[in-house]
């Protein structure tokens, strides 16, 4: 219905059926443990966890009940994002239970509705008479971004308008209040999330009104004099958070300067990465160029001097925030799970603008370490924070480690995490492709399907892989109503040697290959198949000495896969352990073993604790003891017993 | 006129005269430099830095004045440890000036006081009817502990007796108001000093209710239920600082359980560390067994398993505290100034009760690095955390290194160290000697003379060297009353070879060591000479494997000075250095640098940055680029220019 046709698309996620593997497992996860348990924590029925109230919240604003307000500010997103899985789920998995649970929900959301259009149970039932007076704060924006969102996707997987409706009339409330005309708010969101929504909203509807409103909250975002000062003189300088005004300031925000004059990624980091992606769909749907420049300024920043080897971003605990160029310590790692989550996100994005495999390599980075490793192999139990080095009990008895935990948890006070990497996981089928006037991209190796419709074509293909587990996938063209379709497909950019057989015949890449994707510009017919054969050594991979932490030492990592030690494996101290250069490491794959993982073996050595009784100093030579260690994948750790990890090892020249 | 006659004790100040070298030079900066612009930081007169206000606070209680109390409720210590300094000043030289100004303070003391004998400007100013209200958090036996340290050294000094006449009636109401008697309050101080300060009070006049006072705060506090809790409930829960009750349990105030019973260090640092002072103290005036136990337990714990390599302790800046055994991080290290000031205190204590070098190794460990680096060569800037590894936009940028200052600060809101760190290095002749019946102990090695009695014996020490740059000490019996008395000289822990020459004449020590101690039992005349030379190699030194921060590093140390690198001399990014075990490392004295120091140079190699551009992670092989590298001594930096700073160095098998 819109959107500039020179750029890529996502192929949907009707047309993209998963058949096994990792990414199906985790799929299979969300549907069958995680959105049930989810819904219990939505409802304070998980023992030992923080309560939600979230659905009891709309309960009390729907007039359903009488009690107070509970949980945050943002509750209400909670509900947002775990239908928004649900909208997915249903989207790839028939289920009229669950449907009808969520056609409840979204009856109880339209009788929460203000009759003005107004929904947001905080204030509708704590303080309905401040609406729209602290927008730096309170969410109201970004909770109306995730409903929106919730709403295109419930809409496209069941075709039922309910809630599509009530947060049209919510989003046209948002359009009379907000805008550069006199007698409109010259605000924008304090927590960014509704202009890349107003887009989706923009594509489901046509309405270019959504469209313009959202570019006005990006371009708005970061004027002088700064709206966030003038609502907070205005309310009387209150704070809904205590000391905030002290400790967040425009940058915490992106508010700071103009978004497109930003070049360094600063502040809270998910706040920052949602406003990226709102950048470059309002960049896509308008063609702005300068917009596009400032996108890919800041995925440069993001992705070349401030992202972690597991594609986490946002180092620091205090304000959830960017810090500064090759600032990323391992132990104190922020790296929230919905910053992961969000890069990749923005990864797709970008993608779609620029196809270039930089993206995806990212967006699969971030995806099979920093996103999986906040979800427990059982799906009842998350990190919001994911460290790169855990030893529990500084985690448990120092202040400055105090937001990391050692294991993961039930449930969250502050529970942005859980439902978002549950609508991530249930729409993954949606990374794996994309299209373009003739071309076929194949993004993500999944085992899997698609059926999609091109230039008139009709195409089909079959998917097989085991990857990331190991490097061979096999397409074969199902059907192709014409035969002339581009297939290209990402070398990505951990790979140093690929092969390419269609029809079983040798095909000589290099020349075919554009920015990472290899082109396939042929004729095709059914039963045509594709072997693509990524070589997927085990790799010891070095950081930018600029990055302190990580002078002297090495990560494993096997294809997309960053590994880590555990001390369940390996005993404790890990840091102890160092990885000679010359030593052989071997991959063993195990289906008894966290679902089913490549595991890394090797010999390494430990410096031998035994000589150093009652000694702190010491100028004697160090001694040594062979060991043999084990790495699982950074994602799967801690699903077996507490302890120690560690991704970065001393290395041994 | 008190002590136990079997444990050693120091040579006193006034008896000993210091010639040249290191301590001469900063000791006699204390005199020319940091008396006087401490004097003016009293009085409010450096310019931009944080007002003091403690004169004027005095003079606002003695009614010279009206005004509000400013600063911290503990500022009256600022003035009692100048006074402090300038007693032990006076002990060595003679400054009518300085003398006068000093009366003259204690004059306005004097007037300060009120007529019941009460002696605290905070509570005298603001709060008169709250005082002993709130011992947890108002330090009201604190300051009360420092003035009497100063009164008892100003009389030493000077013979002089009207502050100490001060202290005697402020300690007497002190006396009637604690203890376990019903009419009183059963309460003990949250910071604690004055149990240390009442043993020189009880030493000086003799009078054993000090000793009796002091031994029931050591043996009060912990016991439950816990008198902070009884006074808090009483006073309406009110706190002092913000949020203290939420942030400081029983542990931070070594509270959690009788002192007796504690073995681990736990707590704010230097809280704890006066405290084992004061225990010590207790210990060795009443022979208490039990006690030294309780202390040589938390010896071992402070220095075998919470030290840093600089001597500094008290690694976490969250409530200036002990962690955890073998948390030792360098970055985040507090290692309060003080923290040093108070091991040095401990040592020569637990060295009086058992005399064997291991305590004076430790001493002189964070004398001449952790206390020594607190003040800057010109005697007018402080740190008051002593960081192993600075880069300074990690400072100035990460929320969780805030409390490390990459520079030295020219005074503080809360200026504890500057006074401290005056005291220690005004007194330090008194760290030389120590003795025993008819045994004279050389401890510290500085070019010194000494005269003392003992066992009726009349003895004249010169003590000439250059240490800590070279391990030559030549000591000459200038005078020797009676022949027989014992000569014992400490073999540092630090020297792997040691030769002693009597007389021109080489002796075998090795029969003749003792816990540390060569023990020359001989007759002796004047003119003789002993002659001790200790090997004195530049050392590469390693920590246990359980302190993680620095496996795979090595520190370098020549006798007991910890060296660093500087960016100034070595370029940025230090952490990029490895230093290869094999190459050789030299000491090059230098007269013109850094107040005279020397320095260490060698060969080592740097990670090459400049393949990096761009990149954050490669599987490529690393390279190295060939640097020479300067070591200056850990005390001296920052001297020069801001810039990083690093103790601990990669090291390279």
């Amino acid at each position: 219905m819109s959107g500039n046709k020179s750029y890529l698309k996502a192929v949907l996620l009707k047309d993209v059926k998963i058949e096994c593997g990792l990414l199906a497992k985790k799929n299979e996860l969300v549907r069958k443990e995680v959105i049930p348990y989810q819904w219990k924590a939505l409802n304070n029925e998980i023992a030992d966890a923080d309560p939600s109230n979230a659905i009891k919240n709309f309960r009390i604003a729907a007039g359903e009940t009488e009690a107070e307000f509970l949980g945050m500010v943002f509750q209400d997103s909670d509900v947002a994002k775990w239908l928004e899985a649900v909208a997915y789920q249903l989207t790839t998995n028939h289920d009229e239970e669950l449907e009808n649970l969520a056609d409840s929900v979204i009856d109880l959301i339209e009788k929460a509705q203000q009759p003005d259009g107004y929904l947001n149970t905080y204030y509708t039932i704590k303080e309905p008479d401040h609406k729209w007076t602290n927008l730096a704060e309170c969410h109201e924006l970004y909770c109306a971004g995730h409903m929106i969102e919730a709403a295109v996707a419930y809409y496209q997987a069941t075709g039922k308008r309910k809630l599509l409706d009530v947060m049209i009339r919510f989003t046209d409330l948002i359009d009379s209040k907000f805008g550069r005309e006199d007698d409109k708010i010259k605000g924008y969101p304090g927590h960014q999330e509704i202009e890349l929504a107003l887009i989706k909203l923009y594509n489901i509807t046509g309405d270019s009104k959504y469209k313009e409103l959202a570019n006005y909250f990006i371009d708005e975002r970061g004027q002088e004099p700064s709206y966030f000062d003038i609502e907070w003189e205005k309310r009387g300088k209150t704070s809904h958070w205590k000391d905030f005004r002290k400790i967040a300031n425009g940058e915490y925000y992106q508010a700071h300067k103009p978004v497109r004059e930003q070049a360094t990624a600063v502040g809270h980091a998910v706040r920052a990465m949602y406003m990226y992606c709102g950048m470059a769909d309002v960049a896509k749907e308008t063609g702005d160029k300068q917009l596009l420049e400032a996108c890919k300024r800041l995925w440069n920043n993001v992705t070349k001097k401030q992202m972690y080897i597991t594609g986490g971003v946002g180092s620091s605990g205090h304000l959830e925030s960017f810090t500064f160029d090759y600032d990323l310590p391992n132990d104190t790692a922020y790296t929230e799970t919905c910053a992961a989550i969000s890069l990749v996100f923005f990864a797709q994005r970008m993608f779609h603008l620029d196809p270039a495999a930089e993206y995806i390599d990212i967006m699969e980075r971030a995806l099979y370490n920093g996103v999986l490793s906040g979800i427990s192999e059982d799906g009842q139990k998350f990190f919001y924070v994911n460290p790169l080095e855990v030893r529990p009990e500084v985690c448990q008895q120092r202040y400055d480690h105090k937001h990391v935990k050692p294991v993961r948890q039930k449930w969250f006070g502050c529970a942005c995490c859980p439902p978002n990497i549950a609508r991530l996981l249930a729409s993954i089928g949606q990374y794996i492709y994309s299209y373009k006037q003739n071309s076929v991209f194949v993004n993500l190796y999944v085992d899997s399907t698609v059926d999609l419709e091109l230039n008139n074509n009709e195409i089909s293909l079959k998917h097989e892989t085991n990857y990331p587990w190991d490097g061979n996938v096999k397409l074969t063209i199902l059907k192709a109503k014409k035969p002339d379709f581009v297939l290209a497909l990402r070398i990505p950019s951990w790979c140093k040697k690929a092969q390419l057989k269609v029809n079983g015949e040798k095909i000589n890449i290099t020349e075919l290959i554009d920015n990472g994707y290899v082109y396939l510009n042929r004729s095709w017919t059914a039963r045509d198949t594709v072997e693509l054969s990524l070589n997927m050594p085990v790799e010891r991979v070095s950081a930018n000495p600029q990055v302190r932490e990580n002078i002297g030492k090495v990560a494993i990592q096997r294809g997309p896969v960053v590994y880590c030690l555990e001390e369940v494996d390996n005993g404790s101290n890990l840091p102890a352990i160092y990885l000679p250069d010359s030593t052989e490491l071997k991959a063993v794959y195990r289906s008894d073993l966290l679902g089913g993982v490549t595991m890394i073996k090797g010999q390494a050595i430990k410096l031998d604790e035994s000589t150093w009784s009652g000694r702190l100093y010491s100028t004697e030579n160090l001694r040594y003891k062979p060991i043999e260690i084990t790495a699982v994948p950074y994602f799967s750790w801690n699903n077996r017993q507490a302890g120690e990890m560690l991704v970065w090892l001393n290395k041994m020249n």
